[in-house]
């Protein structure tokens, strides 16, 4: 840590300073500038709370040098993490990808065995689908909960893949017991109460970054599970908030990728679906996530041809989606290489 | 509702979406131009899905005519609302104006009753502190719990000031009994659920808006608390984030105020402590919001003469928020004619 | 272009506006709501001011149905627009693909010239080279300007390779007589007088988007060179400012790249180099960026082994990005199918 | 400056570039911690490039800890600056407060001294007008050009009032001969080649804010107006771009204002008419960025009887703006005590 004094400050006001922070247990360097004074904090400053220094008069800014973030950092776990789904299930990290797929909402017991079928045969490795649905408005459909489980859990028993979805309230954690993956929403990236409770779990989770979340706030958030005990964290970009909302709902934000490849151990998927809240752009986003070094893809797939137009608009076809699957592979095997 | 058709669609295509609209019980106008054509959707529209409509492949782009909020609107309900806390307590809205003061964190009895008695002084309406702290990094001092309301309640008794505190977990809910005010933070104000379960409480809620939350999100989320019983919600801007990080933490909206008092009927306080995260930009700033026209202040102060340092570099002192309090009502008395 | 008009809104007060309309030659169709009044305006829309509508007590808001870019537009146009520079020399868009290489700024003859047959022969088409340079301080270096011009153009003679170079101020384009591709810089993208200016000129111009830019902004400024005459407009993603800039200079917005490959048929090309800002993170957004589709790549290059840390710290080394040249071709195969 | 090294940096990767630094006219302290290495630059260290040592392998990030920015820093120059305008005219800074008010473009002779003299009379210090036009499309009013500016020049001989007007390209500085104040407008703020020009001059200079500048890059263009010279820079506020647009044009970053008088000794004005977009959110940040402590406003007026329809969305009539000059003088007698 370091903290940059004041333009001014007299060694009679830094003393105290000094002598506290030593007595914290690290070490300090003084170096005195033409206009600053800089302290070298040196040990372990992990417990020094640098809002704390920051709010003395005489400190001009404080610094961390070293990354908050210990149980997520690649620098104390060198390795990537391969994160398995149930046994002789998908993997993430490590060279393991794999892709996750289904409808934006569970909505009947057909609809959702049908397209796990239909994702299944395209080469999907976990059927994704949302049975409590966090919304904008409390006018809008909030999902079947429970009900929505089990149509999931159906689907699952009749394609053998294994399941995604969303908890939003850490009340309905027992009705997750059959359910392969967590997801923590977008929304959610910062409830603190609910990334400790599922840390406390042996769960795989997939931790969305928060609508407008910085890559560090994600891997903090990562922290919260994993300094409770959980160590499967699957992170997942999906699109961040900026001045940018004609074209594409959020932009999403591939350089993600390769910073929380080299900062983290833990592996990275990209939701294209969500980001862009356009069908049309899922293609591209997902092959240009995938050059980028993503360990899996989440994307968004309906069927439903009675009612053609009630697939969301960020929505594939079936037929899309497996033609997509197929130059996934083979941007794949360019970039694995 | 309006859609935009896209270029080229044909008669036959657009017949079954008509029909099907009609079915649901709204009319429907069609104006055929050069480019496009254009459906205005007219009648009960709020149980329309605009997603539904978007993800049609005819349509071009949907946008709705009235506003997605009710129990909010201004529209249905011209007069300010009035929150009074407590009987003969203080009131927010309807040409009241009030001040929440208090310290960051509650950390002593000590300390919290001290403060809290300075700035009843200097003539602050409600106590503030928190117990449950939200923090981005799991290893960050995570508030003291219960303890920490029973010190603010103890602060409560020693000055009269009615208490505003934030909660985090719903499943602490019962802990909240004799608070005032219950806090929404700025990472909870999309949590859904909790936003249902304080709607079915009576007790005034303080909504912050969310970290990079728009103002439409803001009501939306009021809206969650209002449509299930509880019309007691204030609103408070406290700063959005931008790409200005530099010399302050957020970007203090103060034009969000006179758009939510021309929206909404429900009061508006501004935080501008945690807006701006330092100090010296706190009295410019409380203010500046005044004289925008806010119902109420959040202002954060601190006193701790053996630890000079410990205060939060947002936090001001007691002598200084009296100062403040002397300008802020001479602003007030100019702008409240 | 569309018109809701406020609540409460008589017909005596519309009857005159309609009527004015109606004299500027469109035609306008009247769909009354249960809250709301909307106008659809059908015809020469183009010449109705949408601000001028927009400022009526009696209007609530105005949207343009019909884009308001015409030259770039891909819907008067929709055969991509192929971008040739030179005889036999290399072609941006309509299937073509070229990649623009070099350093940052000319800073000698010799290292110019060696980066130019190092990138060349790697595989690069273009060659780039900084000498007018925008600096945010005017104590930073500006750049070698003519002279840097003229360093250039000998890179080109050694090499064949044609030259990509920015233009800051227009009263210097006689220098750029043999410069083959003029570069506008994000500063500069609504720079309208030197746009208009460049729009008299046949060069292909290289169009940044704005350091903010929305992507319709870009296609203004694109249209303020096309209606001037000169339709050569390659327009070049370089990155967004978010709130993200901790690990990222700017936020890459791939998903501008199919976006625009809809709306225009320019080509459309990436500079992963200047959006990062880090040499570490060039390969993988320069992949993502051809997986989405983009016509071109714009990398810096740099070599100096004298002066090993004189290169900026988002230039590769001539032999990463040979390395990196592979894969892109490889990419592109996969996804030029 | 800092230089944090990367973690496991050794003592000969590090030496040869002490040895360079010390070259250079500067003394490095070492500190070494448990995890990084870092260097405390001290003494002249203006002329060290950060990029170039941020490039380095060896390094891990670089800090400057002193301004950028001399020629604005208070830090070198602590009392206030006063801009004044002419013999007797209005002054900015220092204590003096003016008011810039007109319409937003020079429509007709008749226009421009109307509203100069109804503005004038409500107490507005100088007028402004546009008579070039910076306009996102090509195919909108791009102003009067020279016209516009013999109108506002005729409206100044009728009124006495001194004028403030834009200049959009540095060819036409001639024309500007007798304008009072030039305007670098939000897209110019960053046209190097036309602030060093506008150095060169010794007119008053008003610089806005870029539409997505930082405070820094407003205060490193004032730098490069005064290190050539010219140290009459006014700033200006004028909202910047966020993701919150649908209610606000731009945000309006009225913390801005304080930070500004900290850093820098030159004034600061805002104008809340372009920030906002919006006609009825203009008196409340007015007031605002009064309470704030700006040294003046800037404000859109307009009155054309015949052409109700035609005055913008921002402009407020000459009777709104006279009532709010009323409060602001009143608002200003509380903050300027």
């Amino acid at each position: 840590m370091i903290a940059i004094l004041r333009q001014g400050t007299t060694q009679e006001q830094t003393a105290p300073l000094i002598d506290w922070l030593e007595k914290q247990g690290v070490r300090v360097h003084v170096s005195v500038g033409e206009m600053h004074t800089v302290l070298g904090l040196v040990g372990d400053t992990e417990h020094i709370d640098m809002d704390m220094i920051q709010c003395l008069d005489i400190v001009d800014s404080v610094m961390r040098v070293s990354d908050p973030f210990k149980a997520a950092n690649r620098k104390f776990h060198p390795e990537d993490s391969v994160i398995a789904i149930g046994e002789g299930g998908p993997k993430f990290g490590g060279g393991h990808f794999a892709v996750i797929s289904g409808p934006c909402s569970v909505e009947t017991p057909e609809q959702i065995t049908y397209v796990a079928e239909k994702v299944k045969e395209a080469g999907a490795d976990l059927l994704r689908g949302g049975a409590f649905k966090p919304r904008t408005s409390p006018y809008d459909f909030q999902g079947h909960g429970k009900k929505g489980l089990d149509m999931l859990l159906d689907a699952k028993k009749a394609t053998g893949l294994p399941i995604v979805t969303e908890l939003m309230d850490i009340r309905t954690l027992d009705l997750f017991a059959d359910v392969d993956v967590i997801q923590v929403g977008a929304r959610n990236t910062q409830n603190f109460d609910l990334l400790k409770e599922l840390g406390k779990t042996t769960k795989p989770i997939l931790l969305k970054r928060g609508l407008a979340g910085t890559i560090k706030e994600l891997l903090m958030s990562a922290e919260y599970i994993m300094s409770n005990g959980n160590e499967n964290v699957i992170l997942c970009e999906r699109g961040i908030r900026t001045y940018e909302s004609t074209y594409t709902r959020n932009t999403l934000d591939i350089s993600a990728v390769p910073v929380l490849k080299e900062l983290t151990h833990l592996p990275v998927v990209v939701d294209p679906s969500h980001a862009t809240g356009k069908r049309n752009l899922v293609p591209s986003m997902a092959l240009a996530s995938v050059a980028a070094g993503a360990d899996g893809l989440m994307i968004e797939v309906h069927n439903d041809p009675a009612h053609a137009w009630s697939d969301g608009p960020q929505s594939m076809t079936p037929e899309a989606f497996a033609a997509l699957m197929q130059q996934v592979r083979a941007v794949r095997e360019v970039v694995a290489k």
